[in-house]
């Protein structure tokens, strides 16, 4: 418990000063099992913290529980990590009414490619399902080509300009010349659409190329530049603990917090030339 | 097609100016249901557009296509509104491997609390499971208490502070003094963690109430709100325009790009005093 921050070590680049090492603090993401009368409904990505609020929630949202007393009990379950410790990441809630998940709902709720165990083993899972060995990829960035991603994905976002309202997600080669940039209110759907692009276009795997988001880098997104065989992703905004991990494991370069000629780099380094 | 952007009636708050009632561009959001070889895999929130793209790059995440050989076909199929129209809502992705889904997947995806159809008939089925009549809320806000908002939840989160990288949800009373403020790296849990508390204390329905989210005010969020109860839901950043739809319909109070003395109020003009 108390991981809502986690310390990683990263590569600082800031205008006018020697790039430099040092730790920083990370929000946390965990995955958490959400089971319903002892059977599990889903998994969702979250920081560790208040998961009984969390999951009481979400029985308000789904229409299982508008009152206190619908809910008779919440509590860890047995889920351990390889040295046989408690992760506190699968959470039981017994409901007033009987029986397990309602049927309708098992299609209707937000899950993601997690196991329900710890950010360790999640990570693992989704080594095995990714075909490429990112590990071999020869890119090499310069910072300059960096600095110049968010104002290339800028320009290329003609909705976000009339409605503030859209995420970008945007492939660019190794010079920073932008291929292919989509828009979307789900910055997930954005990533899809680019690297849909590129499978139907024949450019899988996408060795060699630079994926930059509009907003935070999650572990999710992190997972879909891996699957399309792209090694390094960069963001405007802050990675997650999980995304650090499972990036360091694949080999991906995973810049955050690009901002005019500013940047950080959590994993990865030796691709920033 | 070409619905990227919708327009919509809003009042405008702006320091030095009388509120005012003017159209407004929002980031469109519509449901789209992806079927893998004809059975229905999961329905994802969107904007419509290059929806082949996002079904294509949905498959290489999810690790069913990797080349452009394994992905057949991509097709609209019958999806109809009420009128008879085509919905351009479902898409059917032939795969060359043979079969349907791979159970492995049918609780690894993103999907949402929608049905397949269109944004109308999704507001629809929000609208019958949600059990509290918000249009008989009596709540009025004035205009300096939302001002006071963003700042009150910016002071509660403390980890945002160290990592810049959560979400952050806050529940107010009518006069603007906050309840409870929840963080998390995805801001739905942000905002499920904040009514599961409300749950947990025995205070919902959440009649009088206020919720404001830090970042944008998506369908999914409207519907967390309105499940609990809440009248008003205020964000830092955009609304989509299904999220206007869904407060028009339920009498909920939807206000945006809350910044400083400013705001949109996109629902619910009645409330704001």
């Amino acid at each position: 418990m108390g991981r809502v921050t986690e310390r990683r070590k990263i590569l600082r680049l800031r205008e006018g000063y020697e790039p430099s090492t040092r730790p920083d603090a990370l929000a946390a993401e965990e995955p958490l099992e959400i089971r319903v009368n002892g059977e599990p409904l889903t998994v969702t990505m979250r920081t560790p913290g208040h998961d009984f609020d969390l999951v009481a929630g979400l029985m308000t949202a789904e229409g299982l529980a508008r009152a206190t007393e619908d809910l008779v009990s919440l509590r860890y379950c047995a889920g351990t990590d390889a040295d046989g410790q408690n992760t506190y990441n699968v959470v039981d809630a017994q409901l007033r009414r009987s029986g397990g998940v309602p049927a309708s709902l098992h299609r209707n709720l937000l899950t993601t490619s997690a196991c329900g165990l710890c950010g360790r083993e999640t990570v693992d899972s989704i080594r095995n399902q990714v075909p490429w060995d990112l590990t071999e990829d020869q890119l090499r960035v310069a910072p300059e080509v960096l600095y110049g991603l968010p104002d290339a994905l800028r320009e290329a976002q003609r909705v976000f300009d009339s409605t503030g309202g859209l995420h970008a997600a945007g492939l660019f080669t190794a010079d920073g010349r932008l291929l292919c940039a989509r828009e979307d209110v789900g910055r997930h759907n954005a990533v899809d659409k680019v690297v849909g692009w590129a499978l139907r276009e024949g450019l899988l795997p996408l060795r060699g190329h630079v994926l930059m988001v509009s907003g935070r880098a999650s572990f999710e997104l992190t997972q879909k530049a891996a699957m399309a065989g792209i090694p390094l992703l960069a963001a405007v905004s802050a990675p997650s603990s999980l995304a650090v991990d499972l990036a360091d494991e694949l080999g991906l370069t995973l810049v955050g917090f690009l901002r005019g000629r500013n940047a950080n780099v959590y994993a990865g380094f030796e691709r920033i030339s």
